[in-house]
């Protein structure tokens, strides 16, 4: 019976490393610099470094470590291999077999948004849920993809990259995917504070919200002001994001939607604006889901990828 | 090592029955009638008597049997119990264990759609692929998500629930599910045939769709013909279900997309109205995800059935 795993999640900036039990408790956390330059060459054998620095530090018997799972922004196939993750400024990577080689641990990799979502299940939002659809509010907009417990990983690595799916034809800018009328564009901060531009120009109404930079933050706060412009931003961005996880929902038939990112933050106030949009579109057998809000923070990643090592 | 199993196919009037070796060969098919009457309290006794008969009369050992499999039109749990199915006339029934007991046989079950997009992936359209979206266009539309060659069940039993994804807002008649916008309203055989009712009244075009009765059929009759109006009213159909399967594949992210039912007897011009939406609409890794016609016809049903109990 192993006693332990790490959980490492690696950022463009800073990669996130946690040393767990494997009962999910987090029994330290730590972060180190992502180096990018010269192809990122750095960035596992400096991992591999500190993780088999904590082992000697805590002397731990090697053989009592369940191994180490790792997120990567970027897609990841069944082999443990990276095409490509253009914020790590890695092409083709043999992840796993590196990783295995430096580290002598077994070692498990998936991409950042699913192994979140995974995290959620385990120890955050998604507790006690086996199917779960996770959708990350961020700058822009992630989604992962939970069933029996299992990321969906897909077959180009693009399972659960819901943030592209389409919802408005009547969309003139294009996302950065090159695609028009993605989710991303008007369910992310960036997607609310373009709402929030175009609904204050269509209107005279006075507002909170009529200011230089308004944000996400903005619209959220003016809604639990009471002010009506933001609510009818609030509602047009539960619209989009409503119908969209509504049929996704129709799909995978999760039990619950985790909500998560930097959007989150607004609290329950999100969901009373997601939740009515989401049953009035679903189908009748999915329009109990329950709706929840991400717990773990930052820290999905690093809860998740301990998890992957564990199933 | 087993030798033969048996696929069940439970529909409304009919049950479908085969009997196969474990290569996907089928070495006998037959069909007997679906007794409703009384709740349907006969169906699965009627099934197990046929099940035991052929065994006799084919003087095979038990042993080199490795089960039946089951595909029922309603929902089906993890547990194999179903808890309703309206066409059979059953309220909750605990299918897997009343037929383990009546044949002395492993019983699998699964929902009929879903059972015949593994049918579809084992010997049909899906052949060599292990992630795949099967879309059954006939009076309504159905759905089998396949990942890693596992049905998706769902945690409502409405996996691939896929027929009732809303692509409408502009829709006042309702659904059968009672929804408004469904892409069942559009892409089914009936929805094909509401299209060109629409298309015909908001033109003056002639067209050889004209006729008393359009159906899916005519309209594609049509546009073999090179008929205009034919053509318009397929782009719009193609319009709908590209749309939405793109969408559909930015969560499970499958290799190919099957194409059944009826209206799949259009062939390979259906998927030219189909792709060039899908390819519009789909996130980029998705883009190149193959399409397929359905090649099992009816006996879809039976082989996923029969591969149901080898997984």
């Amino acid at each position: 019976m192993k006693k332990y795993c790490f959980g490492i999640d690696v950022g463009g900036t800073t990669v996130k490393c946690g040393f767990f039990n494997t009962d999910g408790e987090v029994l330290e956390k730590w972060e180190i610099q992502t180096r990018t330059e010269n192809n990122g060459e750095n960035i596992l054998p400096d991992i591999a470094k500190s993780i088999n620095e904590k082992i000697k530090e805590r002397q731990v018997n090697k053989e009592d470590i369940a191994g180490v799972g790792i997120g990567v922004p970027g897609p990841v196939n069944e082999n443990g291999e990276v095409p490509c993750a253009v914020n790590l400024h890695w092409g083709y990577k043999n992840l796993v077999k590196e990783m295995e080689e430096m580290t002598g641990l077994k070692t498990k990799a998936g991409n950042d948004a699913n192994v979140a979502a995974l995290g959620e299940m385990w120890r955050g939002g998604g507790v006690g849920y086996h199917n779960l659809i996770m959708i990350t509010l961020g700058t822009g907009v992630g989604g992962g993809i939970i069933v029996n417990e299992k990321i969906i990983t897909g077959s180009h690595g693009a399972g659960g990259e819901i943030g592209h799916a389409h919802v408005e034809d009547d969309m003139e800018i294009a996302c950065n995917c090159g695609n028009k009328g993605c989710l991303e564009q008007f369910a992310s901060a960036t997607g609310i504070s373009y709402l929030a531009r175009k609904m204050m120009e269509e209107t005279d109404m006075p507002s909170v919200i009529r200011k230089e930079n308004v944000s996400a933050k903005t619209v959220f706060d003016g809604v639990k002001e009471g002010d009506e412009l933001a609510k009818k931003v609030a509602d047009r961005f539960g619209y989009y994001l409503g119908k969209a996880l509504a049929n996704f929902g129709c799909v995978t038939d999760p039990e619950v939607f985790v909500i998560g990112g930097g959007v989150s933050k607004a609290g329950e106030v999100l969901l009373d604006y997601i939740k009515p949009y989401y049953q009035k579109y679903a189908f009748s057998a999915c329009k109990d889901a329950v709706f929840a809000l991400a717990k773990l923070g930052n820290d999905a990643g690093i809860y998740g990828a301990a998890r992957l090592v564990l199933e």
